[in-house]
């Protein structure tokens, strides 16, 4: 199903950089819009733009309409139960901030623990300590075996009575490992701790279903799965949306504003202050739309196919250093290296040279890269729309780097 | 300079609603986008779109570009000494939102006294409520005069040495009043508070400059002013926001992070976690380019003969009451008013039925209608590319609804 003339569905792939054809392969930072996608906000902007909610104007309704349409596609998507347990947000950050400041704050006392992992994004790491700062609670990272998976008998030690929240990305955004979520829920739960998982690198990229991962809270972000920017989800188990205060105040969430004091409305408008992004909601759902129609399964497979095509080319280059996992079948199309005597950032601009997007720093992971030991790494990360020819260009372009850089123009 | 001409600019008012052509009055909820913006997102989605900062490659390069030449624009525009000052958030109610939870909770205490009006928005009082509770402050209103200006004699009195921070609208969402704000500042810069100013229906409508006004904070939304959904603006001055701890925690607005703390980058990014709203941001950029070509005087100005248009026929209109200044040289175009015996939801449905889009409800502002001793009111709000011949719509569409309601089907 998925082919080549997908790729006409993304116009901004045909097109050269430096006088060569593009290759994009910096989906984990952000990905690419569909014509569908586009074509979405052109017709809501151009045909429908109102304000939603509180309108009985028929462009108000249709606006209305769409954007709640939207919320439930995004249910659907990811299997909950109920529209009101699917917050929409601004991104996954801005969902882990309100599940700390929230959830955090009512649920999170002085000698308390929080656990993360090694391998999490800035935006699952700071959030906590902030957290662990306001409470004096404690924040204990889990380690990660040699091959950068988790190690899960250090989360069965870790993870205790003392344990409040597990908060841990479902697919780290540097090593290409996606983590045991449903065996992290048990052993959460199992301690009367919750389960955060940051989806932001795995709902793009394989079937999710919260309920069956048994997460408390499932965050993710529009613009890493063919959406527009500034849109993204909070999901939580209604019990918890229930019982915790809102961190946004305003618009749309009341339900009583007295001058002392106000009422909030119900689920989920009760956490969405202010005039929404409608439009990004409305691009988001669009999206969920085209992935369908490709197909969650037939995504992940494609690109497990192309991790296997690309991986053992990589690991053959002298002097290349893949993060992670070695196996192909444990590494998915996030793919983290360093080549020996190469910086990086040299390497990234050489590759851009050649048309090849790739990234180099720290990834927002700067503890992760503290304990792996390295300063910078670059990352290729690819995406359905990929082919083997990118893979191809990729390694032609890194064995042309490496000629360069240790002999110079040849 | 502005004329019907501009319509061609915004293709979604050249629809029918209801068999009758679409007059959209709902400017004060939310605004058309021309197509100079929708062809800014298109352009940035189809050649630039990557993630911002973070990457060497090529598209990075110009998303950043683009994205922080959108905040120099908005620097301008409002005149700001430095983008340093100008923090991108989703909207209004963030800005604000933030502003109470950093600044508010590091500088009000015990007994200190915060001082609003009764024609806030929801966004600029709820917020105020919760860092009242939160500090044990006093939440302190300022009240309006009968013609619903803001009572300055009440200002001068209530502003106090106990005051920390005053927050007020520089355009009221109903009353269609523009309040003093240069003279509200220097109150309250006496007394040694700070001033906030909800700048979302002001910035849209005339020049702003707010070195001038002499606010230490100021807040708008790009929806409001042809811009995309899910993009705002949070101006702070610079030593307010240098001594500001960051309300959102993540990538993009660290410098290190180690296991258990962080260290924060410089402004404006330490308040930006995570991947901001790109697309949104470059489309406020093109939204003030398009203002800037028109011009605000002239925007201004356009506006206001509108109103000096079309207020005396709604105010000659037998049982029609206009809420706030009766003469139209102290009246913007945000028009709220009600008919006797006509629930204003079933005034606008009826206009709908006519094609005319006007809103009905307490507009976010319930104290303030409780204050006036209404409900719920109906309001028609103008923007540049309304015409005298909506106003004649307007006019004409009340009429026939009251005669209607009155007297059944012609």
């Amino acid at each position: 199903m998925i082919s080549k003339q997908i790729k006409q569905d993304f116009p901004i792939l045909d097109q050269a950089v430096n006088d060569e054809p593009l290759v994009y392969l910096d989906n984990a930072a952000t990905t690419q819009k569909p014509l569908q996608v586009l074509e979405a906000l052109r017709h809501y902007y151009e045909y429908d733009n109102a304000n939603v909610h509180r309108g009985v104007h028929t462009l108000a309704e249709r606006s209305t309409a769409a954007y709640e349409g939207a919320r439930e596609k995004v249910r659907e998507f990811i299997k909950a139960s109920s529209t009101e347990e699917v917050l929409f947000t601004r991104g996954a950050t801005t969902g882990l901030n309100w599940i700390s400041r929230s959830y955090g704050d009512a649920n999170v006392k002085e000698g308390d623990e929080i656990v993360i992992t090694y391998m999490e994004h800035h935006s699952n790491i700071v959030p906590w300590q902030e957290l662990a700062k306001r409470k004096k609670a404690k924040l204990v990272y889990l380690n990660l075996t040699s091959d950068g998976q988790l190690d899960m008998t250090d989360a069965r030690q870790k993870i205790t009575d003392k344990t409040k929240i597990v908060s841990v990305t479902h697919c780290s955004n540097v090593l290409g490992v996606t983590n045991p979520i449903v065996e992290l829920a048990e052993l959460a739960h199992t301690k009367g701790a919750v389960i955060v998982v940051d989806g932001a690198q795995a709902v793009p990229h394989m079937p999710v279903d919260v309920r069956a991962l048994g997460a408390d809270f499932y965050v993710f972000s529009g613009h890493k799965m063919c959406a527009p920017t500034g849109i993204g989800v909070l999901y939580g188990k209604r019990e918890h949306l229930d019982a915790m205060e809102p961190i946004e105040y305003g618009g749309e969430m009341i339900d009583f504003v007295y001058d002392q004091e106000s009422t909030w409305t119900q689920l989920p408008w009760k956490f969405e202050a202010g005039t929404p992004n409608i439009a990004g909601g409305i691009g988001l759902g669009a999206a969920i739309d085209y992935l369908n129609e490709l197909g969650m399964e037939q995504i992940h497979q494609y690109e497990a196919d192309l991790v296997a095509y690309v991986l053992p080319k990589l690991q053959a280059i002298d002097g290349l250093t893949v993060y992670g996992p070695q196996d192909p079948k444990d590494h998915n199309g996030v793919i983290a290296f360093n080549i020996d005597g190469l910086h990086p950032h040299d390497l990234a601009t050489a590759m851009d040279m050649q048309g090849v997007a790739v990234r180099a720093g720290h990834h927002c992971a700067q503890p992760l890269l503290n304990y792996l030991n390295v300063q910078s790494t670059a990352r290729a990360s690819f995406y359905f729309y990929n082919t083997k020819e990118d893979a191809d260009q990729l390694v032609a372009g890194l064995l042309a780097t490496k000629e360069f850089f240790q002999h110079g123009p040849i």
